[in-house]
């Protein structure tokens, strides 16, 4: 990874000024090793933040970074996008934690997010985002459930 | 970026059955639209976890996501990713905060993670990363700087 860094380098030639997307949009996905956002949604460089955690799951620090997103970087639409074998759904949410206190003696403040039904997740996604009111620009949400085994991008209904 | 999507559905050829990243690492890194993270890494799809939120920050959902990709994922090496001319850097956390409260009434439980030299900040996910016990693997962490105007992606020293 260090060595392919090296060759981008050398082959930089377009620094892009500003850290404001030009599509003014910020998608939420899970970090699964298939989801190649820039190819799947053909997004050139400095056009979309992208936030990803595991599950693609709206988290406090997600709506830290939406927050931080439209209120000083000028984005003004949400995707999210959760997609199908995601490990969150193989996950015991009980015996997880479980296994936590066991090995280091505490219990973590966290949730897993484990899930079961994947677009379910994204509805709770969605109505994550819209009802919270740090974030300015909450009309245009829209969730997605990409399907690694065929590479559609399938939208939700909220 | 719905249309961008059906064009990669049709030239979907290669599903990847697991959702286990190949080089078993999971990366951190800022939203930033300008870190297109595949190319800079030479990643390919099922290569590495991917976790970005604003800032590349260290935050209790990256240990949440991280402590998945582990313990669920088989992940052994974590990369931590900054990069120069960062939102974070030109964000006020108090008046960021305040603007918060006047506009909605209340004030958010999370920190804006708004931090001033770059070097530092990776430093600092560094020491959170090797001090949280609900993270198995702390041996192999590595943090960088990328930037912006070069290109270049520079190693941190812990």
């Amino acid at each position: 990874m260090v060595a392919a860094a090296e060759a981008w380098e050398r082959g930089f030639t377009n620094p892009i000024p500003t850290p404001r997307p030009r599509r003014r949009v910020a998608v939420v996905a899970c970090m699964d090793a298939r989801l190649p956002l820039f190819q799947i949604l053909g997004l050139a460089e400095g056009d979309a933040h992208l936030i990803r955690n595991a599950g693609g799951v709206v988290t406090d620090d997600v709506i830290r970074s939406l927050a931080i997103s439209q209120r000083s970087l000028g984005t003004r639409e949400i995707v999210l996008i959760h997609h199908t074998d995601c490990g969150l759904q193989k996950i015991n949410e009980r015996e997880f934690r479980a296994a936590l206190q066991a090995e280091t003696g505490m219990a973590p403040t966290w949730s897993t997010e484990a899930f079961t039904d994947v677009d379910d997740d994204v509805r709770n996604s969605i109505r994550r985002v819209r009802t919270n009111p740090f974030i300015p620009h909450r009309d245009n949400v829209r969730g997605f459930v990409y399907e690694v085994e065929t590479g559609r991008l399938r939208e939700v209904e909220a």
